[in-house]
């Protein structure tokens, strides 16, 4: 009979990481992951279904984060009020001790055509996830969608300037200037017109 | 010999797509795509690599019609001008004759997930080479990358749209209205408040 072992998830995950940054992502086994931290395969596999999971863990937590904050947005908010509402409670979800290991997975993830096709697949199901909690406050067609779709185009882009090397303010923040950004498109002319 | 056949490549299209659509884009062989008009294998090689990219003729176009766009957007013009004068050069390549075609050709693609991925592909690459056009018009990041995405974003509900059973707008004419939508997403509270 395996024990059950105190905070085997968390080592898991980070001995994890560190053999697919130093290593490569194909190249690490289960087993050798598990072995790196004094544990036995069958402890990986109560935990992760496979090694990918290991990168993927904690996705409906994100998910039910993005939901929770469309629902706390007061009634009849405008549906960009919604969004960002939504994007504070998902940023939260990374303080800034999280930096450097979300920095490190995305490396990973990066480096890998099939770990970046399950993470753009990952951001494809949040805006669905996203745009049917719109539709249930009332927010009707294609301005669900296109609000639900301008939320994760937001915290994509706030999410990899987070986690880019000297970046200094905090996830919430960055999402909340480029929600900024979003609403300036349709008003300032930026950039310098170029010479003619 | 082969002989140069005129409106080869347009028959191949015709005829694949029809195929696809009754026996499902894995069963067509591109011998039988060929043979079903009278063309030889060897002819539908010339025009193109696989079977694939009989669904795919005509991306370059399609780019480059974007960024002929995003050019054609006047000096100093706000990011989302410069994003609606991009939709409406790309969108003029789908006349409402075309729609009957690109309404069958999405539900072919939507039934094969290969295929949805390549689309998918696709559509970040588009905003990857509008980014690009952008900052090169001295639009700086994120709001390149911001602005690109929601172009890619746009079109995409546009044109879902458009090829939509009893849809009667032009692609151009949606599209307008979904940029509209973006812009009113920031402004008006939109759906009836739940009650509580």
């Amino acid at each position: 009979m395996t024990r059950w072992e105190p905070g085997a998830r968390e080592r898991l995950q980070a001995a994890a990481l560190e053999l697919f940054a130093t290593r490569g992502f194909e190249q690490v086994t289960a087993a050798e992951i598990a072995q790196s931290v004094g544990l036995t395969e069958r402890t990986f596999f109560r935990h992760f279904s496979d090694k990918r999971e290991v990168l993927f863990y904690g996705q409906q937590q994100f998910l039910q984060a993005f939901v929770d904050g469309v629902d706390a947005a007061p009634p009849g908010a405008a549906p960009l009020e919604v969004i960002a509402s939504a994007l504070r409670a998902a940023a939260s979800l990374f303080p800034d001790e999280r930096r450097p290991y979300s920095r490190t997975r995305q490396s990973v993830i990066d480096q890998n055509p099939a770990l970046r096709e399950r993470e753009q697949h990952k951001l494809a199901g949040l805006a669905n996830t996203v745009a049917e909690a719109l539709r249930a406050r009332g927010i009707s067609e294609p301005t669900a969608t296109l609000a639900a779709q301008s939320g994760a185009t937001v915290f994509g882009i706030a999410f990899a300037q987070w986690i880019r090397e000297g970046e200094t303010r905090s996830l919430p923040d960055i999402a909340s200037d480029v929600i900024h950004e979003l609403v300036n498109l349709t008003g300032t002319a930026t950039g310098s017109p170029k010479a003619p």
